[in-house]
């Protein structure tokens, strides 16, 4: 079989791999129907994660079940099925209080660029489709393995109301999905933090309301400007970096919540000045375990259409063209065929 | 009139002070039946925070109102209030949202350690009792003003529910009446971190379930080994070191509330440590003012007795002495009378 490995800094490549198979007996093993490149692997592309040896690459997926091991109960051969990137048991008290990304005996998912995959801890992992889905519906099924769960999550701990503010900060796969969360969830206003025109037209077709361009300390001055002085009720924080987080702290009303998504990398936060603003922290690896059934509901009603990140569209083979324009930001999100 | 000076670490004098009179006409000045030291203050005491100059200290009242201004309409001379350390105006934005500690137009009050205080914006910060109180009321009356609204803040901040576990980090004043506030809200279990058998003592009395006297990783452990591997519900943080703010998370499960309300001095949490807990954290200067209503209530009806933290009472005049025991921990809390 052939998989997409990343060996070093840029350096991805589609080459023979060994076939998975059931290791554990609560395993399965999938044909991915569709899987796609994360805008968080671009760490590790841009060489600021370090690559030590060769990796099998890829966290997102779904497809069909070829086979499970003999202690799987509820997955079957023949089911379409989406799995987060932490394998979780879904029965521990983590799990069970809607942290699956902390399951006491949770397993990465990785390498799953590629035609067949293992997924460890099938039956609490998984969640199958009423059916199998008609093709159109699979870019949205996709998006739910991580980038939707993710934007649904910062939207969920970020505590969006119906008729309150959303503010979303980064306007990757993840914060344009933030912004459909948002609707979703029913704010009334929603500002999306954007700076490229397709970003920011996809961003209103998910139902932003204001754009803001600026950045850093301008950029909060014109969402404290938006909000008559008070600042955003929930701020969902979808980049990572030191600067986006301080911009969204900044621009959090005091009492305000902030969900914080986006992997954190070199942010340092002075505890004095947290105290200070008041605002509500909530975030870390999405639970997408959690919100499946409730996601695959809306994705499978048309009621929500998340696949629309994917802008490129690649044969599985062209895996490291995906990730140059994902890098170069010419596509917002590839999406890969096997 | 003579009250408190603070010149420098160590340095608390009881000194001739210009009288407090009217300065805006929102301002209220008010005659205060007692006052007190708090833990806070240590900081500057001990030289951690520095003293540029001479300061009237103290930031703790309660007491019947001299005189207001003119555009005073709410509070009246004759009525026995009590007010936060932020005077506030109660009406903007932040009040309105219950953050009255970041209201927009907030104003610290200083220099309470004396017989007579003036408070800006009196109508929004003061709160009066059903009418004068029996003395034997007035000290937990007093610690409404800040340590009993400020562990009734970090219980709330950290989410504390019927039938969950509560954990305490600091056991001061605050974190006592933290504990005491985990009892109100119905915490099931309710565990306790405390060396000092006096403070272990008030801790039980409060409402502590469980006391664990181990520190830092070995105190983890020991709350994990209570909560069988999972992790406390809610934590509440009452110290505001890097050490114990650590420890509070480390301590909370995944998906807990992390209330605190210690004011963090050197306190720096790294972005992707927080990240991969999940813990929810909310924080800072208790908004007081919110809760004064509720909390009246309560000590006016014999429900709660937060008072009992005050196991020193000095005259005024040795207010140099109530800080000294402090320092040296002989007192939880010195109470002066003017």
């Amino acid at each position: 079989m052939k998989g997409a490995v990343i060996h070093g800094a840029r350096d991805v490549r589609f080459e023979e791999r060994d076939t998975p198979r059931i290791v554990q007996p609560t395993d399965a093993v999938i044909r991915t129907s569709a899987t796609c490149i994360c805008g968080s692997d671009l760490w590790s592309y841009r060489g600021i994660n370090k690559i030590t040896s060769p990796t099998p690459f890829g966290h997102e997926y779904c497809g069909v079940v070829e086979e499970v091991g003999g202690a799987v109960r509820r997955v079957k051969p023949g089911q379409f099925v989406i799995g987060s990137f932490f394998a979780s048991d879904n029965t521990c008290p983590h799990c069970q209080a809607g942290y699956q990304t902390s399951c006491q005996h949770r397993e990465l998912v990785g390498g799953a660029q590629a035609p067949l995959l293992r997924v460890p801890l099938a039956d609490g992992t998984l969640v199958a489709t009423p059916e199998l889905p008609p093709a159109e519906l699979i870019p949205s099924l996709l998006a739910l393995s991580d980038v939707m769960g993710t934007g649904w999550f910062a939207a969920d701990a970020a505590g969006v109301k119906p008729g309150k503010t959303a503010l979303v900060v980064g306007d990757g796969a993840v914060g344009l999905l933030a912004v459909l969360s948002a609707k979703q969830m029913g704010a009334e206003r929603i500002i999306a933090m954007s700076r490229h025109p397709s970003r920011q037209k996809l961003a209103r077709e998910f139902g932003a309301t204001d754009i803001v361009a600026e950045r850093d300390e301008e950029g909060v001055a014109r969402v404290k400007e938006l909000t008559r002085g008070v600042g955003a009720d929930s701020v969902l924080e979808c980049v990572g970096t030191e600067a986006s987080m301080k911009q969204a702290i900044a621009a959090a009303r005091p009492g305000g919540h902030l969900g914080y998504v986006g992997v954190p990398h070199g942010v340092t936060l002075k505890g004095d000045e947290l105290f200070y603003t008041h605002v509500r922290l909530h975030g870390g690896p999405a639970p997408v375990r959690r919100y499946l059934p409730e996601l695959i509901e809306l994705v499978w009603t048309r009621q929500i259409d998340p696949g629309k990140v994917f802008d490129l569209t690649l044969p599985l083979a062209e895996v490291a063209d995906g990730y140059r324009a994902m890098d170069e930001r010419r596509a917002i999100k590839t999406l890969l065929r096997p």
